[in-house]
Formats: structure tokens, C-alpha cells, sequence
């Protein structure tokens, strides 16, 4: 982790009123009743939705001092620096706040390809769903039929993984 | 709402293994113990995140069958036809499902110029968050000072929402 600054570890701006969240120039993030602030993270060079994580108070510190995303993984239950085990860090080029400040928006740059996909997919999002008129023959939502957006993998999540668990939960 | 197709109102695909959630063909959404989904919503031409969100159950059907963006509003507790009132209707070009199944990315064609946010901007995210190096003297997180990408609205939120409350909650 390179820390390129050295702000004291203490809280955001408390929220006060809708203009200051809305229309003023402080960081007042809201997290929610477990802690987290979901997070969009988004390929800086492409556009691409890369993930969708949640980031508490310390990882949303954590990546404003250094420039890398850090999550709050739910599954494991801990502080997450992206890349740690896999090597895809994700640097941050760009980090927005939403009007309510209840969200955020990460732009990134990643090694390798941009992959970011535990899976091996270069974006979580590979596939999509069909709407309205190219439901085509679909009767039922569960016969609806999910189209592949990328045809290869980027990287082979069991040699970038090994044997950590797989973080999807049914 | 213009009902392009007639989808039985049933539920979507059972998630049964983990194997059929990320390498599958089925639509097998994870709802949250709230029944929410949260949504990511980008532009379909610039690729800028216009709106993060939620859906429930019906709200994704809904979004599915008639190919315009609906949302579980939590503020209001009510389904959410958006752009009901204020004319911005979001039409779906593409619509995505994440590795786990847990999150959707939709990306959509707005009137008016793409605007999305309630406060009157394009985009909800406009104001950025330096990180690292571009953090200068700030010594505190509360001493952060956002930086506007907007320079101006794109439209008068009094004009088009009216007297309605706003949804910001602090």
C-alpha cells in the first residue's frame, strides 16, 4: 500500500442539511445501517461497469489516502484491498459522490487487461438480459435465456485464486 | 407503460448452484433481505453513471417486459416508473446481470439532454472527490473539498418536480 498522504484517521463532515449534502462542497458520505456505502467501479479508459462492491468507513479512507480501491468484502467480513491476492489493483483516476452522498463512483485503471472478475471475465457483467421486445419467445421469467458479452475468459481465476473460496453466495 | 410482451407474473429462475449463477444460461436474481437489488444505471452513448439505484422483484419484471427503467424507491416506498413526473423515461438499450447475480447494470437513452438527477444535474455524480496526491492540504477527511464537474443544471428541478419532497434523506 503506498500512502501518499497522511490525513489524521477521524470522521467525514457530519451531515447537516440537504443543501450542504446536495449543493455544498464537503464530503458528508451516509452509510447505512451495517456500515456500507455501495460503490461503482467503472473502467476509467472504456467506460465499462467493471463491479459493484461497498466500501465502509475505513476502506473509503484507506482509498482516498492511496489512490487504490479498498472494499469492505461482506462475505469475508474485512477490510479488502483490491489486488492483494489476485494483483488487479484497481487505481483510482477518478472518485465521485452522488447528490445524496450515499454512493460512490470509482473510474479505475487495472493491470491485466482490465480483468476484475473473480470468475475471469474482464467485467462482472458479461452477460445480459434480453427486454422487452427481444424477449423473443420467453413465456416465463425463468425461461428468459442470459446472452454471453465476452466469449473468453481474460485470466484463469484458479491460477489467480487457487484455492481461496469462491466469495458468491446462493 | 407500453407492454411489449406478456410475461406470466412468476418468479425468476431458482438459484441452485453456483456453477448455474455465474456460467449459466438462467436469470436468477439475489434479492437482499430487503428484497433489493441495487441497480447501476449509465448512460447508453457517453457510458456516464447517471444513477445508482433499486429494484424489488416487480420492479425488474416490470423493467424486463416493458423495456423502460423502474425502481423500488426506498424514500417512498412505492414502485417507480422513472420519469412518471418528471418526463425523464429511461429507455433500456441494454440490461446486465453481474458474476453472482446480485446487482444490474442497465444502460439507457434519456431525453432532455440525458438528465437523470433530481437536484437538476445530468448526471447524479457531479462532483468528483480528490484522492491521494490530489488531496493538497487537507490535513482531515471533514476538510475535503469536492470539486464540481457541472458547471451548470440542466434543468430546474422546481420546474419539473414541483412541490414533491425531496427524496434526500440525511
Amino acid at each position: 500500500m503506498h500512502c501518499m498522504s497522511s490525513l489524521e484517521p477521524n470522521s467525514f463532515a457530519e451531515r447537516k442539511s440537504i443543501e450542504q449534502v446536495e449543493e455544498g462542497y464537503e464530503l458528508a458520505p451516509k452509510f447505512d445501517a451495517h456500515g456500507l456505502i455501495p460503490v461503482v467501479c467503472t473502467d476509467f479508459a472504456s467506460g465499462e461497469l467493471l463491479m459493484h462492491g461497498y466500501m465502509n468507513e475505513e476502506a473509503l479512507r484507506k482509498t482516498i489516502e492511496t489512490g487504490e480501491a479498498h472494499y469492505y468484502s461482506r462475505s469475508r467480513k474485512v477490510l479488502w484491498h483490491k489486488g492483494a491476492t489476485s494483483g488487479l489493483v484497481q487505481k483510482i483516476k477518478e472518485l465521485r459522490i452522488d447528490d445524496d452522498q450515499d454512493c460512490v463512483w470509482i473510474r479505475v485503471e487495472v493491470s491485466l487487461s482490465g480483468a476484475s472478475c473473480h470468475v475471469g471475465y474482464r467485467s462482472c457483467f458479461y452477460r445480459a438480459v434480453p427486454v422487452a421486445e427481444n424477449l423473443g419467445t420467453s413465456k416465463k421469467f425463468s425461461e428468459i435465456k442470459l446472452k454471453y458479452l465476452e466469449q473468453e475468459k481474460t485470466f484463469d481465476p484458479k491460477l489467480v485464486y487457487g484455492d481461496a473460496p469462491n466469495p458468491t453466495q446462493l
